[in-house]
């Protein structure tokens, strides 16, 4: 991976990258799970027959990739989500930002009402339990005129764990981030109505009707595709 | 951004990472669009009261989070894709790559027909001509037995970038090169007739279809949907 890099003309020193390739290369093979602890840094200077100190620079660059993470007197481990940065897609440096946003909400509504469908046949009686919890909490924030935006990313991404997609959970909160970084524009329009249709899903789920899970998840959609052609039309 | 990682327990110098965030904020804040040009070292040096050891320090940081690259002899520049990532979901970590496959293929079913349905509306006549090519050379390599993963991906990706929706040409690639992830052993189950379908969607875009676009697109991953199940269903 570091080859790539070093076309793009970076420069960090040779035997650092080749280090950090060799860990990489070393987690793949051995496929080293999620949170697994790799060895340590004597282990791998013998390993790899370099010093302590290149491992150490190598390991400081996989760390800066989100790869590894240290542990305080535990270790160097894989990260719970290896490779995964908050805005992989780089939304934060997209110009027309209004533009995107729309985008985004577009591929809520093809994403979204299918989650919700297989929610109804896959959710856990736990699932269904925490979307409650977030819900009463996101109406109590409403209500008070508060931020709700997290516990509203956190209702959507329980939904998103309990369609047993496993690409769904790492998907749904990158595409509500970058609905959020015009979030502030996007909630003067939206209304507690549309927020309570998050109990319409919550129902349908519980009652294990994928297709009324569906057409509430549309249903709860529409007012945020409402919501941004008024945004768009007023700019 | 550097926060977290130090939370982590990540070892920088101090020094380097504040310059490395103030950077990217400079970039955030300065609305630099995708492939700008940043101040020089020395001028950033003078900005941020540093010396250019640690603005080049900061650059390699930044650079190794694919936010800038340098080009030869040019200069410091935003990535086109900034922040962007290979494996941005980290599915070569991933221990049951079979499951991982099965669910980004569903992915692609939610996503790829309304792509193509989208495509129908809004495709340029060059996007067209240059689906039309793909298609000749997948076609070509396919029936001489050879390895044509790179030229498909840039076809649903080509088609993709033609729905107009700005998000889609990020994704499609992420999900498809997760499913390479597993690519030799699916690929015995494909045939040419699956791939020959590419010709459907191409032809139901010239006429602006969206419905018979979206249709031909659901055909066509049909296949590849049994595949998995096939692939599921032996191990």
């Amino acid at each position: 991976m570091f080859e790539e890099l070093r076309q793009k003309g970076i420069n960090f020193p040779l035997l650092t990258e080749q280090i950090a390739d060799q860990i990489y290369q070393f987690i793949l093979q051995r496929q080293l799970a999620a949170g697994g602890k790799i060895p340590n840094e004597f282990e791998l200077a013998q390993l790899f027959h370099v010093g302590r100190g290149t491992v150490r620079e190598a390991i400081k660059l996989l760390i800066a990739r989100n790869i590894l993470e240290i542990r305080r007197g535990k270790g160097t481990f894989v990260c719970e989500k290896p490779g995964m940065v908050d805005d992989p897609f780089g939304f934060a440096y997209t110009e027309n930002k209004l533009q995107l946003v729309a985008d985004l909400v577009t591929i809520r509504y093809i994403l979204e009402p299918e989650i919700s469908s297989l929610a109804a046949l896959s959710a856990s009686e736990d699932e269904i339990s925490e979307m409650k919890k977030i819900q009463l909490i996101i109406e109590e924030l409403a209500q008070n005129g508060k931020d709700y935006s997290n516990e509203d990313i956190a209702f959507h991404t329980i939904l998103a764990k309990s369609s047993r997609n496993m690409v769904m959970p790492n998907l749904i909160p990158v595409i509500h981030y970058g609905i959020d970084l015009y979030n502030h524009s996007l909630k003067k329009y939206e209304t507690l109505k549309a927020l309570s249709i998050h109990n319409d899903i919550i129902k349908a789920i519980e009652a294990r009707n994928p297709d009324t899970a569906k057409q509430a998840m549309q249903n709860h959609l529409e007012f945020n595709k409402t919501n941004v052609k008024t945004l768009l039309a007023s700019t």
